[in-house]
């Protein structure tokens, strides 16, 4: 497939009216079936997937771009975002190689030598995401963490920088957001067994959760349970973040 | 005094080597006298302070630009720096009134409208450190934490967020880079307290850095103490980043 017209046009429009050298690259993060599920995109006429991402218009600031981007992914109007990190190296990847795998013809005048990414990640409600792919690619879908193929750009390093800091923010971190608005107590240490990679033991898990203040019992238990119907709870508060 | 020749030759060079859009800002935190410090700079001829900062250069990375802007007002050939946050905001303060504070002509074609800055902060043994100023400033010197002035640009609050991301990242951090080699256990937590901003309980703190495995007791203890001389620690291994 020839889209070679519509991007250069993109390229021109990105040279005016975004910030040079700069990108916006997000790990949208869905937790379903005990998994951790990553959003990705596969380009146009291609099998090479990527992350969504995008450019920051100079009238916009920055959170303002990452919003707009991960929305038009995931036809949220609204998500958890935090930013983890910057990717500023002056070679990331093999320019070429990358503009080769997905057939684009890159106009040098308008294209920067270089891109820095300002990298956020989302936690989301994997069941109220509509994946959403843009102009440049055809598919946009869920993967599990552990089966993500090799990207394109620099996206797989991307992801593991996104994990470890999801990991590190475990507990500050609002991941109420990864949840529907009750859930029962195992399946919360299901999704802190997921993000950390390890099993934790239920009675300290049970122990440290009530501890923290941030849960509350409701009234109904959850229905359809082969045993005793385990209690439903929420989150009493949305925390801050910096 | 006019420093607005220098001045203008530098916006030049800015203009033509470094990325345009982009700075870098950074809060060296060193600990004193059981106080946490930063390290501010005063503009030459006024009685404004700010954070040290800087530019990128097209042909190093971002990291590699914090690295040069921290070693140069230091003095440190290495030194701890993490990336905290980008400060991304279409308006983060009022450009005109801060040139006024300092007597800058800012020539319009060759700065940017607005700037994106991303925050490092480091972490610095204080004895270790020379302060050195720049050539736009003309004193650099350790200011308590509690005791910075009303600072220029968006500068206090890049403070309050490096702070508020030091004190997060207490426990993961290699905050061993604000002590000397050997400490003692109380002297490791007063840093925790003045980082926290509260007192904890000495055997509770005890117990969870003996617990961490991070610590090694040397066979020397701290001399000329009025007490019973106590045993000095080290830690065992350098903490990794993200």
């Amino acid at each position: 497939m020839d889209y070679n017209q519509p991007t250069k046009n993109f390229q021109k429009e990105v040279a005016e009216q975004c910030i040079r050298y700069l990108s916006i690259d997000g790990v949208i993060f869905g937790f379903h079936q005990n998994q951790l599920n990553v959003l990705l995109l596969r380009w146009k006429g291609t099998n090479e997937w990527c992350l969504p991402g995008g450019f920051i218009r100079k009238t916009e600031s920055v959170d303002e771009a990452a919003e707009r981007v991960m929305q038009e992914r995931t036809g949220l109007n609204e998500l958890f975002l935090q930013q983890f990190h910057v990717f500023g190296a002056v070679v990331r990847y093999d320019q070429d190689a990358v503009w080769r795998k997905i057939n684009l013809n890159v106009d040098a005048d308008s294209w920067s030598e270089r891109t820095i990414s300002i990298g956020y990640y989302a936690l989301v409600e994997h069941s109220k995401v509509v994946p959403t792919p843009d102009f440049l690619t055809e598919e946009c879908r869920w993967w599990p963490l552990d089966e993500v193929p090799g990207l394109l750009f620099d996206h797989n390093h991307i992801i593991e920088v996104a994990t470890r800091a999801l990991r590190r923010q475990l507990n500050d971190q609002p991941i109420s957001h990864l949840l529907p608005e009750s859930f029962t107590i195992p399946e919360l240490q299901r999704l802190h067994e997921t993000i950390l990679g390890h099993p934790l033991d239920a009675r300290n898990f049970y122990k440290k959760m009530m501890a923290s203040g941030t849960l509350e019992r409701l009234t109904e238990r959850r229905a359809g349970t082969p045993h005793k119907a385990p209690y439903l709870y929420r989150f009493t508060r949305s925390e801050s973040q910096a």
